[in-house]
């Protein structure tokens, strides 16, 4: 894989897709979901951690709320992670998501992730070069354990906005009152930092790339929600799972 | 380092060691010990993580109760690995382990740890030797991982006992009133898989060495106690500490 440039990327659906098509594509995709997450927590072989990214507004409570959302809540548990607490940060930067890594059968999804430590972390400067590179191979050391030693599979999206689509939506975030409770008035001096989030992002999917991100064209909801149940079905239909005879 | 090679270190205290001279050198180090850990764990900086292995009558127990039992129980917390439970064995083997890492100001002492995962498990062969060489990859990127971006101070400690002076005090157990509760008749049979314990107890030596284990001699209690205070008393005095000032 050649090195991600995410302003070479773009943040729409390719050509061709229909809307309205491609909506019904994704119901059908997540019904089958709720059948393959079953199977998965019925037979308790293999493990999901799906990580999603992305910068605010980019929509990452909307893809929680409709494609991981008409799974079996037992199966599927979700964790956000916000600023560290005290208590989290008296812990290597790890302990506090390997506490919340996916037991066999599970799939567990991460509203920002450990990521976060070599992002906002790196735009703001409160982590320096060297941290930052001992974090990253600490990052790709701790992905191979879980995939190497629990059979965990692990999904990263980030989910890909344009500045302009970002703006729009915060901006919205000021005047529906169903989003204003979203609203945070550090987001748009945030915004201000697109740039260097850019390239702290593209040094995530270059350096721990140990399975690869999925980039994902997100100022389309219909279609950023078509292509992660894509992802997250293609890969539970290729685990073959059976449910498990009676136990003897 | 050279390769260990248990069967060529001594199970007994060197030469010139007058048993009363050092009882009264180790209590004169573990009243220190109390003051150095309530200094580490005022100032919140540095962390200790002690691992305690050794074959079954090593004297784990009585180490943690006479070294460690003096200091501040808010200031030390103890874990003894026992077999995972089901509940433990549905995750990747580090994360029980990872779990119960030390905060920073505190010791946290290992009753057994993540290296049974790669002793009594290969000797009994639950665990073949592809997966147990990415075990050991997985082992050595943890204590990193602890090291560096935690600042954890990691000692590991073998109890290094003849097989004669084991017998003995396993047949102890099956008259001494105060003992019998700990004698487990499985002990007896384990013990005749002695020579393959030390191979692979030798393979955790080779491999798994950065930070380095301590080879105790344990023959002698009085000894392997000297000589494990002493080990923690300087870790802690090279830390170099003060108590911290007013908070502004």
């Amino acid at each position: 894989m050649g090195k991600i440039k995410l302003s070479e990327i773009s943040t729409r659906a390719p050509k061709g897709f229909d809307k309205t098509e491609t909506k019904e594509k994704t119901a059908a995709i997540i019904k089958e979901l709720d059948e393959l997450q079953n199977l998965l927590y019925a037979e308790g072989k293999h493990s999901i951690l799906v990580i999603i990214q992305g910068m605010d507004a980019s929509g990452k409570d909307g893809v929680i709320r409709n494609v991981m959302g008409n799974m079996n809540p037992q199966g599927v548990t979700v964790k956000s992670y916000k600023a560290p607490t005290a208590e989290e940060l008296s812990y290597d930067f790890l302990w506090r998501i390997h506490n919340h890594a996916p037991k066999k059968g599970m799939i567990q999804v991460f509203n920002r992730s450990h990521y976060e430590d070599i992002v906002i972390t790196r735009v703001h400067k409160w982590c320096d070069d060297e941290t930052a590179e001992k974090r990253i191979k600490a990052i790709n050391d701790f992905e191979q354990l879980l995939t190497n030693h629990n059979d965990t599979h692990i999904l990263k999206f980030y989910l890909h906005v344009s500045p302009e689509e970002q703006q729009e939506r915060l901006t919205e975030r000021l005047s529906d009152p169903a989003k204003m409770w979203k609203y945070n008035e550090k987001d748009f001096e945030e915004a201000k930092l697109w740039d260097i989030y850019m390239e702290m992002y593209e040094d995530c999917f270059n350096n721990c790339n140990n399975p690869e991100w999925a980039i994902v064209p997100a100022d389309q909801n219909w279609y950023k929600e078509f292509l992660i149940a894509t992802k997250l079905s293609e890969l539970l239909k290729s685990f073959d799972m059976k449910f498990p005879g009676l136990k003897k």
